[in-house]
């Protein structure tokens, strides 16, 4: 993938003001599949000192904007599903999103998170809706 | 509800520094309801200049997690269930849980997210795990 | 509510083949809240004896179904979220529909299915989409 | 995968009757997956002629019972989560059922039913909960 769709998905995001602070960084998209991630500091911890449900939520969800807008935007979540697997510390985290499918305005994008040891930290599944525009945006 | 025991809730949750950064504060909680609420600056918003849905789905987890670790702690969330209603600016957020059911170890709560004209932003529901441990954290 | 609405709306559902060959009946129906019940006999059960999660999933759905429907036909499921509380057997089970919320297209409905000393079997959360179709259909 | 195997997992669950009269049978089941299978008749569909939504729910859910307690008995379903895709009628409809992971206690299994073209009818999610039993049940 050139490094120019990959830095004009960078810019439009850049307006995400949630996901900056959070630290939250776009490692690589293409049509299959977008890798998110992030250095975790004391800020991302919840009070046992493991990474923050919410924290984990927010990085799955931005796997899943990053690939879908990627792919067909403008795509918007409909529903979010979490399901949590391991609470532990980590260096760094990292969400991976692959698209399962997609019909006319719906689609289903699935989304793993996990610590810089590989264990899985949470999976997710998304329902997005897919707004009819052009992928001019990222040109 | 005394005094003393949201301090004691404030203080517990004064650990979770991913919540205190998201400017999250503790309105109130008792055995029916927990309510919980943050100031919404750029810091939240997403690229559409909506509150951002990461946020969202943390301010409702915060309110599930206050309500369900007072009434019994110490309760963590196994799945979490999101649905965005309404996307809109605002000034104030503000997430209500209540407990649906509890069975043994599960529990179920509901959590709604409004905005400060008491628009819907987001529903939830959360399935939550109960640790067996007393309530004395809280004393 | 009219006799006449209710006679409707159990004639349009007459067609769902799986809803009756499933026993399933509707009990009341109005604006604010959907009423199913069914019978439970030796077909409906799972190999432990208690009433079959699909069953379980069945009648909450169709709950929904008769709700939705009679506020805003055509409604169909998009999403289906069922949590398990309690795995009995029951002489005959009821499923409660209401709905959370409408936004255009969009609606968020609740349903509890319980057993005949009301014990909590399952809490379900539906999305539904509704298609643009007037009420018509029950007149 | 030897034929005994199969035979004793069919065996057992012949106690389920609401999945015998829904006339669904376990075609294949291994460590990795489970497919599982049903004519459709008249008695599936809806009023709208296509395979109606809890048979859809009941077939899926059956998948991940069979590849589950197969792999590790006694699994049972916390939550089931249901994404509607395609409606359709089809002579036959197939679940097929992944595990995406397990924790212990915990496991989260994936299926997609397909109609006879192999259209996908829905995708779900199943939380399941393991109970400590050896496997003894299928030898």
């Amino acid at each position: 993938m050139s490094m120019k769709n990959i830095e004009a998905v960078r810019k439009f995001f850049q307006a995400d003001k949630f996901v900056t602070y959070a630290g939250i960084e776009i490692v690589s998209v293409d049509d299959d599949k977008a890798v998110v991630s992030a250095e975790i500091t004391e800020r991302h911890l919840n009070a046992n000192g493991t990474v923050q449900g919410g924290m984990l939520y927010t990085i799955a969800d931005f796997a899943f904007a990053v690939l879908e807008n990627y792919k067909h935007p403008i795509t918007v979540t409909q529903n979010g599903n979490i399901s949590y697997v391991n609470a532990v510390g980590s260096s760094r985290i990292t969400a991976t999103a692959t698209e399962l499918l997609r019909k006319g305005h719906n689609t289903v994008c699935d989304v793993t998170v996990t610590a810089d040891d590989g264990a899985v930290l949470c999976v997710c599944r998304f329902n997005g809706f897919v707004k009819d525009l052009p992928k001019k945006i990222f040109e």
